[in-house]
């Protein structure tokens, strides 16, 4: 599918270094939006869409007290900016711990990435097994730059259990049930991208999914729990 | 081993519902100590010593803003009073959230539980491949509290791989690569406690060991990654 890719009106400190595009198909009619394929979940379940839109977009985890990026969230593509180039704006890198510089730069991505990554995110989300209904309009918007969508099939990309959607409202101590997850930590991008359970993702820790599973085998080999 | 067990001067505004007790040698000469076998280590590892004090004894992960306590570090033995004792010592258990209270009660542990954990995780610490030489009357107090010591045998009770004692040193993003484990992470006694690689614990969060276990069996079958 052709996307519009219309320049949008940047809202932010970063303008040269940001940027803000049109994600509807080409030779739409109407307004431009950057994240058509959401208006569906921003309406009646918002946590939902802020969360694929944040999770998509920003780092995490960053104890940076900046009044634009929150205290802990800046946008990917901004973190692929040289040392030099962020001092201009204010975010001097070098006053931040070395682990906390390597844990910003790992989370960093491009926009396009970015932008993929939060519509790959609402593709699973409308796939999981008790989802609302997606509009006709945003299942073929959606399948055209992905695949087919086949209801019920979202898993955890880590334990590979079905997810429910409804663990997006839960929460346990204030953190939801439910998380964005990387086959690869490193990489954000759509072909390396899903949900998974809290636990399972907190297990996975900064490992590939490869990584992890040999782990596992390791530990349940030595622990005497794997059948010869 | 028959201890002292003479009551030692309590410096805490708990002295009712608190206890502090000599466990050196019954009939020992010389004054009496709460924590005899930890007098190498407090002397030549001082960070060794005061994580293993302070695992064995105080709760974690409160944000209890209490100046006896500290931010969050309650001693265990507190948490098993009723909220109508501790709110009798300024501690008020009802203006918590109830997952706070839920973590703070499952790290409830009596004094004399809490006394043999520190034991415990010395007599551990000891048998790690690279640990300092355990002196003789250390030595031979630990092992007539537990078994015979076997140098380099300690290993994660997660992973089963050997534990370096230079872990406890190394920090990664303001964390010991090491941490106080449990085999039922709501138990706290000297048979249910070890050490494990932070990631290990991690991993294995709330689960205990077996269930753990049962679960990344689950988790590999599922990804097609165990031999059948």
């Amino acid at each position: 599918m052709e996307l519009c890719k219309k320049d949008l009106p940047l809202r932010t400190k970063y303008k040269e270094i940001a940027e803000k595009k049109c994600y509807r198909e080409n030779g739409h009619d109407g307004n431009c939006k950057e994240f058509p394929y959401l208006a569906d979940l921003a309406k009646n379940h918002p946590r939902v869409a802020n969360k694929i839109k944040r999770d998509a977009t920003k780092t995490t985890g960053a104890a940076w007290k900046s009044e634009d990026a929150g205290p802990n969230r800046i946008d990917r593509w901004v973190m692929l900016q040289s040392d030099d180039v962020l001092v201009q704006y204010g975010l001097n890198m070098k006053a931040l711990k070395p682990t906390v510089v390597a844990k910003l730069r790992e989370k960093a991505a491009s926009y396009g990435d970015c932008m993929s990554v939060a519509a790959k995110l609402t593709w699973f989300a409308y796939q999981m097994p008790d989802a609302p209904l997606c509009p006709n309009d945003i299942k073929s918007y959606l399948e055209r730059r992905f695949a087919k969508m086949t209801p019920h099939s979202t898993t955890c990309i880590v334990c590979k259990e079905p997810l429910s959607f409804s663990l997006f409202e839960n929460a346990q101590r204030g953190k939801a049930e439910i998380e964005t997850a990387h086959s690869n930590p490193r990489e954000h991008n759509d072909v390396n991208v899903g949900f998974a359970h809290r636990a399972c993702n907190i297990a996975q820790g900064n490992k590939t999914l490869d990584e992890f599973y040999e782990w596992v085998t390791g530990i349940l080999s030595r622990a005497g729990r794997l059948k010869q």
